[in-house]
Order: structure tokens, then C-alpha cells, then sequence
């Protein structure tokens, strides 16, 4: 078992937050290798932000994305950059706010900004983003993914994260129910 | 030119953000492209907290560490580990404190967590340890180093992460002067 996940967008958004996030979720919670990786080059400088997370049941020898499983896309250059390296039935997800223009792709489309800000702060919709990721994939357990969660946010923030992360897992039924439809 | 460097201790070292802003400093505020890289097995469980960076001046197409030209380890466990896969002529550095069998190494030695206490905050540790490391290897210049760390600390804490890496460049100074003599 591998997955390669990659989450995009631009920096702000807590996109570097939610990869190791993810990482500690598959390893320190469960009982996966991971490895989870931010690149910066000249795009760095214009704003974008990315992380790759790596979630092996073996010691993880090549530590990058060769073909995403999962993309998460939080702007429309990152959208427009990253689907070019995706395995066939790659899950993608995107904020639909933020990715107006999805060409040939059908992604998974939810409001993690505007949900965020329903909550009141704008600075959860990553939260609220491994909410949706987790009950769209099962690449860890919530279980896993809420006690990662716990375990990198302040303290007196759990509360606020725990709804994040509640309203991310029901923006993911929202969102599969419209699938099927 | 590609350089690798890693970072390695415990967990609440700061060992992750340490490897965080020092590819910020390589990248944001120098012209290198650079990758980071936290990996997670068995060992987090235990304790162990790992960051690499490879720095280069042009796209990284592997983002692991082959050969180490750099390694600071901040636990004997660590030390122990990662001295297997050094290139012949890397910079080695360890407190001394926590490492305090080295081998057939003679690596460069300063009292990263002690000079932290000194400073009253030992979580400074880790940006003492950015400050020697800068000042030892020229990996990125003083100047994008401090920008970095300004960058991604608390604000309020801003007077004392410089403090901690002017003590850091002082400490290796000394370090170096010891070695001449």
C-alpha cells in the first residue's frame, strides 16, 4: 500500500499545517510510514504553498509524489499545475470558491472557505478540509485524524477544531449524496 | 550545487520548524529551490523527530537525503542512527549535552539546550542551533537566515529569537576558535 497525496494552494491557508497533520495521523496514530514534504522554489515567492504526504505500510525509499492519488486544490494556478500527475482514478478535491475553472475534470467540490467562515474563522477551513479528505478517503481513521488534529493545534482551540473537523465530515456526505444523485 | 541537511533530536526540540525555516531562508529569501522533509515510522512513536533540507540551485528531482554534506543531531539516538550515510568531508555538529557518545566522530560541539537556558526559554534551542549552523556552513546567508526565523515565529517573541541566534553565530565562533587552537 502507497498513497501520494498532494494539497495545494497558497500560503495562509494552513496547507503546510494540514500535510503534517495528515503525516502524523498516518504514522503516530496509526501505524503507517509517512513522510510529508513542502517544496519552495521561485512559485514560493509568488504565494503558492504545497505539501506532499507520502502513507506507506513499508519504509518509504522515494519520498516524493510520482502520481497523486489525491489532490486537494485550493487555488486555481495550483489546480491548474497539479492535475497533470494523477493516477487514473485519482480522487480530486477542490473549494470551489477558489477553483473556478476545473476543464476536463469533475472534482469533489466543497466550500471548505465559506464553511470556515461560518464558523467564524476563516484560518479552519484546512481543519475543516482533513475533515472531508478523511471521510472521502478512509486514508487514515477519523479517529486518527481527530486525535493529529488535537495534538497540533493550540489548546484552546480544540473546541473550534473539533466542529471543524465535524462540519468537514458532513460537507463530505453533502457532497457524496450530490454525487449520486 | 545541492546541499543536505539534516536535523535530528526528540520531539519538542522544535527540530521540524527548525528544518521549516531553514528552507524558507534557502528558498524565500534566496534564490535556491528547496525541499523539506519530515518522515514519520515506528521511530515517532518513540520520540524521535527528524526534519531534512535539500537546498539547490536547481529543481530537486529527489527529495531525500543520499549522503548528509550536513548533520546536526540534538539525541545520541540520533546520532547513533544518522552517522551511516554522511559524505566523507559534512559538517557534523551535536550538543554535546545530549550526545555524549560520539564515536570515532569528532564532531563540532555547542551547548545548544544550555545557552537556551541561559536565555531563560529553552525552546530557543532550536533557533541557537539555525544560528551556528548558519554562521558554520554559509548555507544561506545570515541575512535571509534572520528573515526566516522573524517570519515564522510569534511576533512578541521576535526580540528573543534574535537573541537566541546572535547567541548562536557567538557560540560558533567559539567553537571554531576552539578547534584552531
Amino acid at each position: 500500500m502507497r498513497k501520494e497525496i498532494r494539497v495545494c494552494g497558497f500560503g495562509g491557508q494552513g496547507i503546510v499545517l494540514a500535510g503534517m497533520i495528515l503525516g502524523k495521523a498516518a504514522s503516530v496514530y496509526s501505524d503507517y510510514y509517512s513522510v510529508q514534504t513542502q517544496s519552495y522554489g521561485p512559485e514560493a515567492r509568488g504565494g503558492a504553498s504545497r505539501s506532499e504526504v507520502i502513507i506507506s505500510d513499508e519504509p518509504i525509499a522515494f519520498p516524493g509524489v510520482m502520481e497523486a492519488d489525491i489532490l486537494v486544490a485550493m487555488s486555481q494556478p495550483a489546480f491548474d499545475k497539479y492535475t497533470d500527475d494523477l493516477k487514473k482514478d485519482a480522487t480530486i478535491i477542490v473549494d470551489p470558491s477558489l477553483v473556478i475553472d476545473t476543464g476536463k475534470f469533475d472534482p469533489i467540490r466543497i466550500e471548505f472557505t465559506a464553511l470556515a467562515e461560518d464558523l467564524g474563522r476563516k484560518i479552519v477551513a484546512n481543519i475543516i478540509m482533513l475533515g472531508s479528505l478523511t471521510r472521502l478517503t478512509s486514508v487514515v481513521t477519523e479517529e486518527a485524524m481527530q486525535k493529529a488534529v488535537f495534538d497540533s493545534v493550540p489548546p484552546r482551540t480544540i473546541d473550534l477544531n473539533k466542529k471543524a473537523l465535524e462540519v468537514g465530515f458532513k460537507a463530505a456526505d453533502d457532497a457524496r449524496a450530490a454525487l449520486t444523485k
